[in-house]
């Protein structure tokens, strides 16, 4: 199973709105096949394992990372390939929490006479496709906050100038975090104040799937000429108040939210909204105000913040604006999941968690 | 050598205002003899480890991590008891910069007609007695600034709470970094404000020599009730400013210098007087103020950073205070050394340095 997930790694910049999947075919101690899902509408992973095995698969164990199938979608069930194939045992990771399967997958395998077992390295399966079971078991993407900040918590110079405050090396870095996600949001002050690209810049021999660029735009003002619009590198989408007619071409996709007291857009119902639009993981790389307010809507599951090794000052912009605990009692709690060194910085995982003692 | 410095370490927090030395006898391979220096007063290095070692010193090597003394001091000379051992070669890691050893020690043994190299982990000696070295060839301690802070980079509450930010853990930490200090060093407004005790509180079964507490007291303000002047656990000494007459008891050892312009001490003057009175490394545990003082001075050689993973909000103490860049080109660069996680916390080693690119 180990290795099913190894292969099914190598699907994570390019299977979405589909999972990663990967599949070992094996004889006793003896692998007959390998597979993995590498793209949405080509073959799933345990096609591709069962071709590789072809007639040494009868009488084999099928290790998957994700219940098989049971739906014709754009390729045919996985089920009754395995069933087909003469595999006489199934062990999957986890169940498959989409509807069209849940738990039918298993349901034809055993119908056929296939043993059947589930939950052999969920956890590490449910993390390989968090995006997936988010969207699907919470209707919201699992959603991943960037920022980059200096040794003093600041964000930017006092002017709103931050270029760079990470290194080469982090920024490249970013990038790979970029391609897993299947969408990257940012704000409209951002687009006004830097016109970023938010594309995905990685050697060319990585194939990877352009993630949708989300701008949360209120009021509808973003500019016609920005490089989000006009630079046809990947998708973009715009999010605006249910209050405000903008102008946007009738090319650009949009949807619209309600806005709420503060005027900024009622997140949960974004979030809402990109799950239901197929989007599993969402990487958002904003200023301090837009990332303030997805942490106290307490929408974030994941901060990956690097570290540069300078200092901005006092009058610094600050990591998270709007944040202001009366009391150390009040204060918000994480917990640090992973460090690495990059290049000079530093770069943290992070999950919300309680207040460490 | 690797070895002798080893032992040399195990004087840390004990032979001040002496350096820490290490000595390893060893007639080729075989060693015959160890030593350290444990306390001021009590036998040197060379002295405990040629004791060990006996007759076996005859026609041996000694390792050293220090040039041997050559003087009388409340010992006699390490130079004259090697000479007087029989020992026919002696491998020092470093010259000793003290005015009355500086080469002198190394000359006595070559005129007995001893081969002498020196050289040998010489920047690993060098690192091992920072203080000693920063003391006599700068005329000021080495200086470590140690912070607590949040993953926002506030060190308190906006109201000044901050007890505590850091874990346990982390505060139990810091005690072996008090520790090997001479000296530990806090400015008026947190005796004002928190009233600290500045010990070192480490196990029963660890040995240390209380570091000197000292109070930057500009204008004379500190109070007679002061855990820092009644609890009697540690020496204390102030420093005021030349131009106020403070009511301090006779028993306070204190010394005045100029203040600046801006009404703070002349901290490059505090320092000068500090290594005078033979304090070799100073950790400075104040608030931002104070801080950003001594780095905006240029007199910081090592920051200690805990980091927090809770968020204190924006309107929190920042982490040095009077800085302010105007353009990223003037941000302030350091140097990430060493990282490690205490508890929940992150520890960060930091010394002076470019901007990153």
């Amino acid at each position: 199973m180990a290795r099913a997930l190894t292969l099914a790694a190598r699907g994570a910049y390019t299977t979405r709105p589909n999972p990663v999947v990967g599949c070992v075919i094996a004889d006793g101690a003896r692998v007959v096949g390998e597979g993995w899902h590498a793209r949405a509408g080509e073959p799933h992973a345990e096609a591709n394992a069962l071709a590789e095995a072809g007639a040494a698969a009868r009488g084999a164990t099928a290790y998957v990372t994700l219940e098989p199938c049971a739906h014709f979608g754009r390729t045919p069930p996985c089920a009754d390939a395995l069933v087909a194939a003469g595999v006489t045992r199934v062990v999957a990771a986890v169940r498959d929490p989409f509807y069209q399967v849940a738990g039918q997958g298993f349901a034809k395998l055993q119908a056929a006479g296939i043993t059947v077992e589930s939950g052999l390295m969920e956890a590490q399966a449910r993390a390989l496709n968090r995006g997936f079971f988010s969207r699907i078991e919470r209707g919201r993407p699992w959603l991943r906050v960037k920022l980059a900040m200096s040794l003093d918590g600041r964000t930017a110079l006092h002017d709103g100038e931050s270029k760079w405050i990470s290194s080469e090396a982090s920024r490249a870095d970013v990038m790979h975090w970029r391609a897993r996600a299947g969408g990257l949001l940012t704000g409209i002050a951002t687009v006004l104040a830097d016109d970023p690209r938010l594309t995905v810049r990685l050697p060319d021999d990585v194939a990877f799937v352009p993630p949708v660029r989300i701008v949360l735009d209120e009021r509808g003002r973003l500019p016609h000429g920005c490089r989000l619009l006009t630079d046809g590198a990947a998708p973009t989408l715009a999010v605006h108040g249910d209050d405000v007619v903008p102008d946007y071409s009738d090319e650009l996709p949009a949807f619209s939210v309600r806005r709420l007291d503060g005027g900024g857009l009622d997140l949960a119902a974004v979030l809402a909204q990109l799950a239901q639009r197929g989007i599993g993981e969402v990487q958002v790389e904003a200023g301090a105000t837009l990332a303030g307010a997805f942490l106290r809507a307490g929408l974030v599951d994941e901060v990956l913040l690097y570290i540069a090794p300078v200092l901005l000052g006092e009058r610094g912009r600050p990591l998270f604006a709007g944040l202001d605990p009366a009391t150390m009692a009040e204060r918000i709690g994480l917990r640090i999941v992973e460090t690495a060194h990059i290049g000079p910085d530093l770069r943290l995982h992070l999950v919300p968690g309680d207040v460490p003692r």
